[in-house]
């Protein structure tokens, strides 16, 4: 079944904003007493009823709100966007799909694209979120640079940083925490300055894979990797 | 290095076809006498040096070679194209990267897409080869029907379906064979007599994720666990 969206829920009433009211009337065609299924993206999968229908606002009664934790894992992806965003916006949808907790993109030396439209890519996050029946919402934080990024991470997380060396561990032998921070380089790999940087900033560096990944591809190996041994 | 690719390949030359060497002349501008890296797709690296140099065709006198040994389990990935054929095309691309043996199109009775284009599919999968770094071309063989393939499926391979059931075991924890056959299903799943075909045929089902993944997301989600775990 169809699952919509709300960020106007109540114990008695899930309200739907316009663009999703106007996917509920014109394309999904439901009417007054349709059964429907709506989330809060924070993990409430609510059952209801239509009561009030127009391509404005929609009102659904609630009949049964069941509660989804959030994993006992986070996985938090930081990366560069690609100079094609079409890249990146794939890796979104994907990520989502697979699980991730938040998205935060980074700005870095090598770095080619400077700017991010933040509405369209929380439309994919939350399109993606929809289809594959989840009922969290990864939260996209802002673009900032690595080194702002660096001075507000918090203490307790788990830092690792995807970057191939000899001799390092796999990415799927780490000890994930409750809280892990992932860094994925951009498509010209980070700087030297930027490497030791992270190191000194307790970055754990590992190997993602034997062969050069595109940093999507990493992206998503990482997202894949965490959901499947952590 | 860029790494171009030959079939023409023995111990003293290899030569480049015109779609490499317009590359090799009018991208890369290459001149005669610079070393280059071609691979011949069945796991050899070759260094060599540019003796003959033309938009149409190009010489390359070795200098040496490495043999690369294909991995020692295999996956075979057969799957149902989805009507939006960009979305396999991302899938066969990031399967490339990150490891696959070849893919297997099959129609199902709920394909939307009954015929494919081998020669677009076969340019990606040689160009990420290429940018991954891999010195084996997966192959790609033909869009048959599912009973088709069945029947000429090799009886020693492993042979799974990824189909959730409850109580099913993850794919994660599968335990791989040499050759392995893991099937997707198309967008609309495999019909009810597909499924008893398949489970009659001894493939045995497993589950991919806890979520709903899309075909391609699921395609790419099997070959990245292989890669992981196997």
């Amino acid at each position: 079944m169809f699952l919509f969206f709300s960020t106007e829920c109540s114990e008695q009433q899930a309200i739907l904003s316009p663009e999703e009211s106007k996917h509920c009337v014109r394309v999904l065609r439901k009417k007054i007493g349709d059964e429907v299924l709506v989330t809060d993206g924070k993990g409430r999968l609510i059952h209801g009823i239509i009561s009030t229908l127009s391509k404005d606002k929609t009102i659904i009664d609630v009949k049964s709100i069941k509660e989804y934790p959030p994993s006992e894992k986070s996985l938090h992806l930081v990366f560069a966007p690609t100079k094609n965003i079409s890249r990146i916006e794939w890796m979104m949808e994907k990520c989502v799909e697979i699980g991730i907790h938040s998205f935060h993109p980074i700005l870095c030396a090598h770095s080619e694209r400077k700017v991010i439209k933040p509405e369209r890519l929380n439309k994919i996050v939350l399109s993606a979120m929809k289809q594959s029946q989840r009922f969290h919402l990864p939260k996209i934080h802002e673009l900032i640079t690595l080194n702002d990024f660096i001075r507000n991470i918090d203490d307790s997380a788990k830092r690792i940083l995807c970057h191939y060396e000899p001799g390092n561990i796999q990415l799927k032998d780490i000890d994930w925490a409750l809280e892990n921070y992932v860094l994925i380089g951009p498509e010209g790999d980070f700087s030297p300055e930027e490497i030791a940087l992270l190191k000194k900033s307790n970055f754990k560096t590992c190997n993602l894979s034997n062969s050069r990944l595109r940093t999507e591809t990493a992206a998503m190996m990482a997202c894949a990797t965490f959901n499947i041994v952590s």
